[in-house]
This record gives C-alpha cells, sequence and structure tokens, in this order.
C-alpha cells in the first residue's frame, strides 16, 4: 500500500493516514477481514514515525472499523457502508444549539470578518496588516529560543508572575525610555499582544453603561472590545491630520466618558499621524476634562522617516495616559506579547485583571522574545523591514498614481503596513472587492473598521505583505476591477456573509 | 576596571553593568572627565556583548552621567551627587494614584493571596499546588520545539486561528476521545490555560445581575472570575465525596442560576473525589433544570488509581456540560495552554469571546506542545509523575498519621498534587502558618479557598513538589508548630498583608 502525505496540510499524518484507509475501505479496496500492513512497514513507507501509523490504527479501531488483535496484527472489520457512514459528522446534540443560544449574555462582534470570497490562483492578497512571514528571523528565533531555555531551564516552564518576565519589562521600560517616554519596569504589565491590553483597560475602566470615545474609523479590535449592548460608543471623525478635536472636545464636555482611544501614529486603517499641534490639544483637553487616553502605539516602530512626533505618553505631565503597544505587528504576530505602560496605580488594578484572566503570560514567548531583542535581533530586524515597506509603499503609491483614476485619492502613510483608499462617488467597496477578488487582488473593505456611519467608498490596500512587482501588478488588476464597477449598474445589492478569519 | 555580573540575576546585564557603574560615578571611584573603557574592551573582560555595554552607556548617557563624544569615546559627566540622585526611584506623579483609583469600575479579587510571611533557609515549601520544575522534560520539549518551528517555520511565528492550532485542536479531541469523551476537533477551543477557559465561560454566560453556584471550598481563580459587585455566587459545601446535592438541588430550584462550576476529580483544594453516585444525579439535576455545568478537569490525568469514573462530559446526553483543562498542572504551567471542550454551539460564542480578548493562544507554545504530545512525551511524564507523586502522597500521609495527633483530620485524595487537612477545634490555619514557617514549613491556608463560609481549622499540604524525605521533616516541623499553637493562648488577632504572588 502506497499513498502519499499531504506535508502542508495542516492535518496531522495521522489523522491523513486514517482518513486515506477510510476511504479505501469505503471504496471497497480494503476489504473486511483483511490485514493492514504492519506499523512499521506502512510508517516506513511514509516516511513518519511508526507512533503516527498506531495512532492512525488507533482512530479507526475507535470507529469500529479495524480491529487490533494482540501479537497479530490489525485487521479490517468494517463494510463499504460503515466506512462511509464514519466520514459524516457526528450530528450535534438536537436540544443542544438552542438551549446554549439562549444562555449567552453578551454578544461579542464579528467586526473583523469580511465577505468570504473565493480567490482564484495567483491572487496578490493585500488585505490582511500583517508583516510578512519571509522576513521573519525565523532561525535566530530559534536559537534565542533555544539559549533562554538552556539558560533559564524548567524556570522557564514554571508558573510566572502575573506582571511579566521581569528582564523582558526592563527591556521595554528601557525601549520606552529611549523613545522619551520615561518608565520604569514597574510601570509595565506585559499583556498577549495589544488586543489583551485593550480588553484589561476595557475591564478595569469602562462599566456596562459607560461611554468611550474613539477614532472612526479605527482598529477593529478596538470595537470588538468597546462593545457591549448598553455601552455608548462615541465616534470621532478621522482626518489626514488626527481625529477631529472639536468633534472630540464637543463629546467630552457633554458627557461623561471613560476614555479616549486614539492611534496617533500610522493610524489603523486609515495611515494618519496625528500632527503636534493636536498631539498637545489632545492631551489639553483630555487632561482639562480628566479624561484618560488610550493610546494605541502598536506600529510606532515601523516609521520610515528619521524624525518621529513624541507620543502623547512622552507628552503627559498628569499621568492620565496609558500606553499600549505590541511585539506582534513589528515582529511575530503569532507570538502573543505585549504590554500596557502607565502610572503604577493603573497597573496594578491591570495586573489584577490579568491575573484572573490569565494568571500570565506564556513564559516560553517571553523569556524567548527577550533573548531576541537582548542580541539585537529586534533592532535588526525593524531596520530592515523599514527599508523594505518603505520600498513597497512607495511602489504602490507610485503604482495608484499610474493606474488609478484622479478620482481616487489615498493618505500618504509616514509609517505602518498599510494605506487608505477613498474611490470615487457611488463606488461601494464590497462590490468592488466582488470584482477585484475575480480578477486576482484581494483588500480590507472598510466597512470593517467603521465604529460610527462608515463611507462605503473606502479600502485598505496592505503594502507591507507583497513584492513590488506583487503590489504594481495588484494595483493594475484593481484598476480593471474600479473600471469595471464604475461601468456597471448598482442595482444587485450584495450578500454578506462573514468568514472565520480575524481582521487585522 | 573589573567587577563581576550577577548570571543568577534577574537584572539584565546592561543594567547591572550601568548600575555599578553608577555607584563607582556615586562613590567617587569614577571622576568628572574620566573615559569609561572602551566598550569593546569593558566587553570581553565581562564576557559579554559588545551592545550589552553600549546599552548601559546609553543608559548612563540619558540619565547625564556619562557623554559620549562621537570618534573620541565616554566620558564622566557627572558628580557623585547627581549619581546618587539618579539611583533614587522616580517619584509617581502626585495627582496621578488619586485620579486612577477613582476611574476603576470593576475591582478584581486578590483572593490568591496569603499574608506574607519571610521564611527560613530550608523550609519545606508545601504551599503552592505546582508540579516541581525538576520532574520537567525540558531538553526534550526544546527539541520538539526546535522540530516544530523547522517543520512549520515563519508559519509557527504568523498570525494563527482563534480557535487554536489545529492539529492540537485534533489531538486534544482525540486524546478526549479515548478518556471516554466524544469530541470533535472543532468542539474543541484553545484557551490560555483553565483560566481563562473560565474567564471566557463568564464572559459568555454570566451577566452582571446572574448568580452561579461554586463548591465550597474551591479553586481561587474561579473565585476570581465568578467575582463582581452584583454578581451572586451560591456556594455548596464540599464532602469527601463531592459537593452537597440537596443543597446544590435546593439553591437551583429556588434561584435563577446561570452555571454550576465543579471539579470533580481530585478537587482542589479538598482533594475529594465526586461519587459515582453524585455524578449521576449532578448530571440528572442539572439536566432537568437545564443549568449549564462547567466542569474543571485539570487534574483528571494526575490518577494514582487504574479506574477512573467517567466525567460528568462522558455522561452528558443533554449536552449541557463544557468541559475545561489544561496542560499546565500535568506539564508545564509556564506555557499557557488549555482548552474547552463543548458542543458547537457554545464554543462558537466562546471563540467570538476569546477572539476579543486575545487574538489567538501563543502559537509557538502551541505548535511545541503539538509536537512534544506527538512524540508521545506528554504520555511518558505522566507515566513517570504519576508514580512519583503517588509516593510523595503515601509519603505524606504516613507521616501525618505517624507525627500528628488524632484530632488532626484529611481526605486522601486519588489523585492531584494536594491534600486538605483539617486542625482541631479553636485552632486557626493562619495562626498555625506562622508558627510553622517559623519552623521551616509553609502551607496553604484554608481561607483563600472559600468562595462561602471559611473554616479557618483547614489548610492545604502540597506533596507533589517535595521530596518524600522533605516531606516528612515538614510534617515533623508542622507536628511541632501545631502543638505550639494549640498550647498558646489565641488572644493575638493575626495581622495580614497580602503577597503578590497568585495562588494557584
Amino acid at each position: 500500500m502506497r499513498f502519499k502525505l499531504d506535508k502542508s496540510s495542516p492535518l496531522p499524518a495521522y489523522r491523513q493516514i486514517a482518513g486515506r484507509l477510510r476511504e479505501l475501505i469505503a471504496a471497497g479496496v480494503l476489504v473486511e477481514g483483511e490485514r493492514l500492513p504492519p506499523s512499521r512497514a506502512l510508517a516506513k513507507s511514509l516516511g513518519v514515525n511508526r507512533i503516527t501509523v498506531q495512532s492512525a490504527y488507533e482512530l479507526l479501531d475507535r470507529d469500529g472499523l479495524v480491529e487490533a488483535q494482540v501479537g497479530r496484527g490489525t485487521y479490517v472489520r468494517a463494510t463499504p457502508a460503515i466506512a462511509s457512514a464514519t466520514m459524516e459528522v457526528t450530528a450535534e446534540k438536537p436540544a443542544s444549539s438552542q438551549f446554549w443560544a439562549s444562555q449567552f449574555v453578551e454578544h461579542f462582534d464579528s467586526h473583523w470578518s469580511g465577505p468570504r470570497l473565493r480567490a482564484p490562483e495567483g491572487t496578490v492578497y493585500l488585505d490582511y496588516a500583517l508583516p510578512p512571514a519571509d522576513l521573519f528571523l525565523v532561525d535566530q528565533f530559534r536559537r534565542a529560543l533555544n539559549s533562554a531555555l538552556k539558560e533559564h531551564g524548567a524556570e522557564a516552564l514554571q508558573m510566572g508572575a502575573s506582571d511579566g518576565f521581569p528582564p523582558l519589562r526592563e527591556y521595554i521600560a528601557m525601549h520606552m525610555t529611549r523613545m522619551g517616554i520615561s518608565c520604569r519596569p514597574d510601570e509595565v504589565l506585559i499583556t498577549n499582544g495589544c488586543q489583551q491590553g485593550l480588553d484589561l483597560v476595557r475591564r478595569v475602566l469602562v462599566g456596562h453603561d459607560d461611554s468611550v470615545v474613539v477614532e472612526n474609523p479605527t482598529y477593529p479590535g478596538a470595537i470588538n472590545v468597546f462593545s457591549g449592548s448598553r455601552l455608548r460608543r462615541f465616534t470621532v471623525p478621522m482626518t489626514e491630520s488626527g481625529p477631529d478635536l472639536h468633534a472630540l472636545e464637543s463629546i467630552i464636555s457633554q458627557n461623561k466618558v471613560k476614555l479616549i482611544y486614539t492611534i496617533p501614529n500610522f493610524h489603523n486603517p486609515t495611515g494618519a499621524t496625528m500632527s503636534m499641534e493636536k498631539r498637545e490639544r489632545l492631551i489639553e483637553i483630555a487632561g482639562r476634562q480628566r479624561v484618560p487616553i488610550v493610546e494605541d502605539g502598536t506600529y510606532v516602530e515601523l516609521s520610515y522617516e528619521d524624525h518621529a512626533l513624541p507620543s502623547l505618553k512622552a507628552m503627559d505631565e498628569d499621568g492620565i495616559v496609558l500606553y499600549l503597544s505590541s511585539f506582534s505587528k513589528v515582529n511575530f504576530p503569532g507570538i502573543r506579547v505585549g504590554w500596557i505602560a502607565g502610572p503604577r496605580a493603573a497597573i496594578e488594578q491591570l495586573e489584577a485583571a490579568k491575573r484572573t484572566s490569565d494568571i500570565h503570560t506564556d513564559l516560553l514567548a517571553q523569556t524567548g522574545l527577550y533573548e531576541f531583542c537582548r542580541r539585537g535581533l529586534l533592532d535588526q530586524h525593524l531596520k530592515r523591514v523599514r527599508r523594505v515597506y518603505m520600498e513597497r509603499r512607495d511602489a504602490m503609491i507610485e503604482a495608484l498614481k499610474r493606474h488609478l483614476p484622479p478620482s481616487v485619492s489615498w493618505i500618504t502613510p509616514a509609517g505602518g503596513l498599510a494605506l487608505w483608499v477613498t474611490a470615487p462617488d457611488g463606488v461601494d467597496s464590497e462590490n468592488l472587492l466582488r470584482a477585484a477578488v475575480s480578477r486576482g487582488v484581494a483588500f480590507s473593505c472598510g466597512k470593517g473598521f467603521y465604529s460610527g456611519p462608515p463611507d462605503p467608498r473606502t479600502f485598505r490596500l496592505c503594502f507591507a505583505a507583497a513584492e513590488p512587482e506583487d503590489i504594481t501588478r495588484g494595483v493594475m488588476r484593481l484598476a480593471r476591477a474600479l473600471e469595471e464597477t464604475m461601468a456597471e449598474s448598482r442595482e444587485t445589492e450584495p450578500e454578506r456573509a462573514l468568514s472565520g478569519r480575524p481582521m487585522v
């Protein structure tokens, strides 16, 4: 018996083997009473571990398809009909779905999902704002991790402190201080990425009936966090120089607001950078009205200009700013390590909330990441990706200028991973996406980013994850899709389906 | 200049170097205008990377203590007084603490903290219920992790799915199925340990004004989760055969209860195992009253008997049980990976809550752990620790029988990490702990585990983390401390202070 395993499949090998054998029984190729190859022999022929084959046999045994006879081998017991039947998914208990649906107290948003579309092969993906995996320093990280495990040994695997691995907190405090943000290690709380930072801030500061201010559009993960049936979310329109502070001041002077969430640098999704004047005014307004500012610094390190504006936290004389950031957008998104920096009084409560949430952030990730940073590898990686992303941004802007009609506008970001585009009046970016995907280019519709009234013309293009030639090709396809969409009648309302993957 | 770095210090090397130089300036050893050694030379003499020394110099530069002159080297600028002054910790902004204290909406409990006491050297620690680090298969895990990183490469470091790494979900589903719990991979949600599982369940199922039922005593992390100013927590007394189901039935028939949280096997802290009869009745009562059961299976794998009772989830014909478990108590607590298994309808909502909480569980931990399990190393580890822990449990029971008066009672656990003791009437275990710690043995006071009325006589002894001879020594010290406490007048009320470490 010979068949090939799919190395790229997310299905583990034993499951693939069991599935294949099940198919062979269902197809009548393997018949009742027939002996399966000895696990050692099959393992050898497939190039896998013997345990893998044994696990496959166990799986089939459990389903009654084969029978292991001690010392004699494993035999097929089932008929094709039984094998087919076990390929079906076990049916959900009928009462269960209704029962559970009536139990939920809080509906968690699916704000991160866009329409589910089938993309042709060769599609240029400009949708998710993720750093490209081919630039990851995987081997260097692996070596750093090995060294951390050798140095710290079992301690890296034993329960740790809720506030984080002390050397990593030290490193972050120093890193922040270098950025001009005065910060002690005990003013840092390690979180599972910036998302958990936001979630903890919400849990500690925002009650069920409270109000918050967010930018519109903004990071969808923040919309998810600042959601709830009774929570009021005021939205402030974004402009190229940051949020509209007239609107913001008017809101917070007339309402009791618990916090202002803002992304001053390379705002997601618009790419806008808040002007110095607005930074000063925002700090002044929030200080006067005594409203905490939650500053999201996730993209700060991805600056393509030499001179950065100071962060709000660096300008915060009243101690009202909580600064959230993460290693995930600048380094490895799969390693969930971020942090909150703020005054001790706030960090202490946030730490208690963290302890209740999940005790502490994975210590293996923290020790490995610390060693990676300590070796200067994060700085090295940043130096490299800043150059690469900037080239890609420039390639995208060049292509937009060349191929799109003048009625299309965008904001040129001074950093970050993506760029925000506004199509001409009458274009709905969801329709445009359908046309674009069928032509082999994908982007993120604007809708998912709006915490308030959406502008349907808008969409986001991630430039960081594609090579310049792919970007050019993608933008050319986009240009044709836009022509088509503009020419088409706009009668058909798009159906909507939700995909399972988070939009970031 | 020569000094030694402390390899065991949590302080990173650059920080140690900067601190030492700061001291030398403060002490007048290094004087104004003096040139520091070139970073390369100092790095060599200390056996560190040059970047480490440069970082130390940068830190001192930022504080104004030294000055880097391009091409000439780094010079001392400061007087001893300035160097001393910068050794002080930056003071908190005065307004800040009050400001933040007035912002918090929810008080997060410190239910996990006991009194903070100074333990003499040589103390036998029987307090935290953690697996002992010296039994961890660190090297095998490191190799599994290397192999996972080599196999999955950058994909192990890229953003993953909110519900978890598919092969690990497959593994868990198979593992559960082997335990007699029918479970598909899409009925599994990966969480950051069991603690996050509880937290997500609370967020999805329990509203602000809702009621829950928990055992008394119970896991302190569950008390933290099921807390809130308006949340009502009904408590059911624990007995040696499990919770008092008369009390439970009376509560849920008279009140609208959102869930029942229970630890049927090797209950934390009592070590009790729920009898088969109670399992059947609990399932029947909850099914009739349509109340979800949250079953905590954290300790299930640590069974010291061959025949295990079926889990509630295995007996659950109505689909009302959510099963929570974790790798952390059976393997590595620092690696925060656990899971919830339940009907799809519940898992979908829990996954949405997970996405809002922190997007997904660390993927590095998931891939490494999967590879560790796939290689059969978890099974191997379990086989070993079951034998070791059982010996230690037996040693502890032997010592308790031999050295403690007959007025002391305990429950003999059939699995798990710890044992629950009740001292004679009139003994407060907090007073006993003071006497015990001064004699060199530490345990966990019962108080932290009570979600309802506490029995002050009770305390928990962890047998898993100490060698049999240390256990015997510890119990002998405990016996003397008990004699002393019983003899002493009980007039003095103990002061209470909270330690920062979570009690588990």
